[in-house]
């Protein structure tokens, strides 16, 4: 029998990939990226650094471009290979990424009235526009539904759905009432390739509506009417027109379409799977089970668990999201991550630019911060430089450096940082356990696990835990694979998908108990700068400071 | 009749100046300079960091080489110049600086024995060896002689007179065996000149023996033999060695001898003043008076003021010293200082090396910063790199740096190190104001008040103040001729001199109202942080993350 393949396709910010795998071990044969063609790397600006858009005509132009590519690819590299071969798609892609579309699930961008209109592209994760929106969603649901914070952390952010959509219907109503409806990223691109996008044969992923906008089976899911309607009238009507249910990536949405399968060269009528975000397919691309934290490292993290759903879970304070199905099928998908990791780093090289061009890369800083033992720059910092994501849910906090003297390096500070970005984690590790989520196994995946021994090797002494390392280096194309492998039913369930097709790396950083008893001394003072800067209960009256220096510096930048 | 000129001696930590100046009216007409020729730019130093001597010999090759040489310039410059016409000189030094001296007061280097021996070297002001004796002189003091420990801000310093005796006693006892008398450096100089270094003819400065020997009229001079014996038998010994009475600059310690006259040129017989420190000399060549702060700014500061004697004056937490007679007779003494300043701004520039060579020149650096808001960069930063020396008087607290975000720039930081030092500087000004000091008037001078206008409207604007600056770049060296022109009793007193041949500078720079009212807010934070990390009567507890931090790296580093 001729091998059997599907094929990932996973839009990120910059650009998007198609990955084509072997169903039966996961071995990746083929890859094509593609970037965006709108704004700058595929991401439209403005004079206000809050807003963050990208063109839905780069998800068509980019499906289409990889999907041939990697099947172009394909037929050179893979003896006998046809595309005929190809049984399942799946697709992850950032989020939250609503896009306003018309009754016809069409995006209004495509339309001539809006082509260039900012409010009617796509609202790419990152954009921050609805900050006020957000606080009055937050606001309002504290008063009359505060179960619904519960299960997103407390706070509602800026970057969800509806605090974009709000954001919309109070800055650019006109936009706002042309669309009958607003689909995230996640769940219109297999829309799109399945002729399912008109509103009432969509199908919507549980990732994207549980973890960004309040999606629940516990209260009937969307947030009511009622309380939409209190924020704004047509902001209840809305409500209407969402999809009465949310579904697991384990289903297929449709087949892929005529039309597609011409422009593709894949064979039509394969199963496209339920769309899901980049971190949470990353996640199933790296093996995510229970006990098994998964850290996607890159600029920031994203740190994954999943919980069964029969047995009890409490709400876990400060966590973004608890979603049941978010990840796996018959579990709760737990999302919790630290705003910066690789992106301090990358500040310190590319602004700060210590030592000059040489000495200052992330190679010979990494160099040198290696050749330090634990504690013996007496510096200490927090990993603050964009906010806190776990488990102080708090983006206006700041950076913090402690402990310089009149020699202090630049290798030192870079290994401060470091060493910050391991506290953040052990934070996040400590307060699954607090709350009864058991981490038995840490997999590591991303660009900085898979390059940097010497930060994999720090997490391990901090953290005391083993840190093992995804095999894949496309974990999340790979995970959407597996999607595509587990709709088309190749795999009866994504357990059995996963431990076909996925692996980890020979090499796992194990701590060294005496570096490790050095960091849970630090580790110690880190906390207590963590809780003294970071929370309103400790008794020192410092939580204010890093707000008062960001409310004066927007006073006097006016 | 022809002009008068006064000499001025300035033993510096790498070189000695000799400055001749017209009495009439300040002006500045020759000046010299040599290098020590001992150790590294004239400091010997060990594998212990701590250490930090210098050779005797210097001083004297020093000396008989800059006042010759400043003759020979006169007498090419200065039209029909004779050194005849030289009536006096003045000698400053650092301090405390103290010299094991023989039963003829001839140092010990200057034997066979002893003459490549550390102990029997000039132990230079900044030779921190004995910090366990220091930490020992101030808990006995504190036990039995708190009154010792209220004139000195609470604390004995490692850097002081007995401290690095007792270490010396301690670790090379045959040194301090042979020793007959420990003398400071600024008092074995005009000493030698004069040929009255015999311990029983031998003249010692209020200066030194106020500020680091705990000499005070109030209990008869030098501690009582009963305390030092109790360190250690010989010290208490020692006592009865040491001079009965201290004096001030405006007398002579005797005349230039026959032997100095043929080595110099100059005139045999020229009253030598009393020596001090060149930062209380300093301060006299800044214009010091009652309501003026002199402000001497380099690596470090001292802060200097006087108040009358006959006017009551409290005990001043965490002033260093407060000495009668040690700037100018008649007024106490008040020195403060910053322990690190320009050697803050330093350390980002020669060790961080931010921004490549070009931008990140202390050059590039200062305009960048002139071009930020106050506030614009959200930062704030302790300005303890090199521990603080006033108000909290602990050398083992270290930098902090607060409010970095992903974009934050060199610019910026230089800028907020600049605003950590004015807030250090405020804190300082207040706690003087807090104990009954006015302060009406701060001169500036030092290389960074003479070269960098951008710190001066900083401070101006910190501190809602005028920054003036000195006229004199040599304001120590000026300061040791007006105290040779008054021990010469060509002015009646100091405050003559200083009339005559003292004066400002034309610029003042003004604060403005805006950037001070910002100011005044970041100064609240800055003051919460001060006390936060810098008290341990504040509630929050963290007082000791600094400490441990060092303690840490103690550990570590072994």
């Amino acid at each position: 029998m001729p091998a059997q393949y599907v094929m990932g396709l996973d839009y990120g910010t910059n650009t998007v990939r198609a990955l084509l795998v072997n169903v039966a071990n996961g071995k990746e044969v083929a890859t094509s990226v593609w970037g965006y063609r709108h704004g700058t790397d595929g991401v439209m600006l403005s004079r206000d650094p809050n807003l963050a858009r990208q063109h839905p005509e780069d998800y068509v132009a980019g499906a289409e471009a990889t999907l041939r590519q990697a099947l172009a690819v394909a037929r050179r590299t893979v003896r006998g290979f046809q595309p005929a071969q190809v049984v399942g798609i799946g697709v992850d892609t950032t989020g939250s990424t609503p896009i306003p579309v018309d009754a016809n699930g069409r995006p209004l961008a495509f339309s001539k009235r809006f082509a260039r209109h900012p409010a009617a592209m796509a609202w790419l994760w990152k954009d921050h526009t609805g900050v006020a929106e957000a606080a009055e969603i937050t606001a309002l649901a504290g008063k009359i539904r505060p179960h619904y914070l519960a299960k997103c952390g407390g706070t509602y952010s800026s970057e969800w759905f509806f605090s974009k959509i709000l954001h919309c219907l109070r800055t650019s109503p006109e936009v706002f009432d042309a669309a009958h409806l607003w689909v995230e990223c996640a769940d219109w691109v297999p829309a799109m390739l399945t002729g399912t996008e008109a509103p009432d044969s969509l199908t919507v992923g549980v990732c994207a509506a549980g973890h960004k906008a309040m999606y629940n089976d516990a209260w009937g899911g969307y947030p009511d009417a009622e309380f939409l309607g209190q924020l704004d009238p047509k902001l209840g009507a809305l409500r209407g027109r969402l999809r009465p249910q949310a579904r697991t990536i384990d289903r297929p949405v449709g087949t892929l379409s005529d039309a597609w399968a011409r422009r593709t060269g894949l064979p039509a009528g394969i199963p496209v799977a339920v769309g899901a975000f980049d971190a949470h397919l990353g996640a199933v691309g790296s093996g995510i089970a229970p006990g098994t934290l998964v850290k996607i490292i890159g600029t920031s993290t994203c740190d994954m668990m999943v919980a069964p759903v029969d047995q009890p879970l409490a709400d876990i304070p400060g966590l973004c999201g608890i979603v049941n199905g978010s990840i796996l099928p018959g579990y709760y998908g737990l999302e919790a991550g630290q705003s910066a990791v690789g992106d301090i780093f990358n500040w310190f090289v590319n602004y700060l630019q210590p030592g000059g061009r040489k000495a200052g890369s992330h190679e010979a800083l990494t160099a040198a911060a290696a050749r330090l033992q634990p504690g013996e720059s007496g510096l200490l910092a927090l990993d603050w430089n964009n906010g806190n994501r776990t488990i102080l849910v708090d983006q206006r906090l700041t950076g913090l450096l402690l402990g310089q003297t009149l020699y202090t390096t630049p290798a030192e500070i870079y290994r401060a940082l470091i060493e910050a970005t391991a506290f953040g984690a052990l934070t996040i590790i400590n307060r699954l356990e607090e709350y009864g989520v058991a981490v038995r196994q840490i997999v590591n995946c991303g660009g900085i696990a898979e390059k940097n021994p010497v930060v994999m090797q720090i997490y391990a002494d901090v953290t005391g835990r083993p840190m093992s390392v995804s095999r894949s280096a496309q974990t999340c194309a790979l995970g959407a694979a597996i999607a595509g492998a587990v709709a088309a039913q190749v795999y009866p369930n994504c357990a059995k998908a996963q431990a076909a097709m996925t692996g980890l790396k020979p090499r796992v950083f194990r701590p060294n108990p005496k570096a490790h008893a050095v960091y849970a001394e630090l580790y110690g003072l880190y906390r207590k700068l963590h809780d003294a800067f970071g929370t309103a209960d400790w008794s020192g009256n410092l939580h204010d400071v890093m707000k008062r220096l960001l409310d004066l510096r927007h006073r006097v930048r006016g």
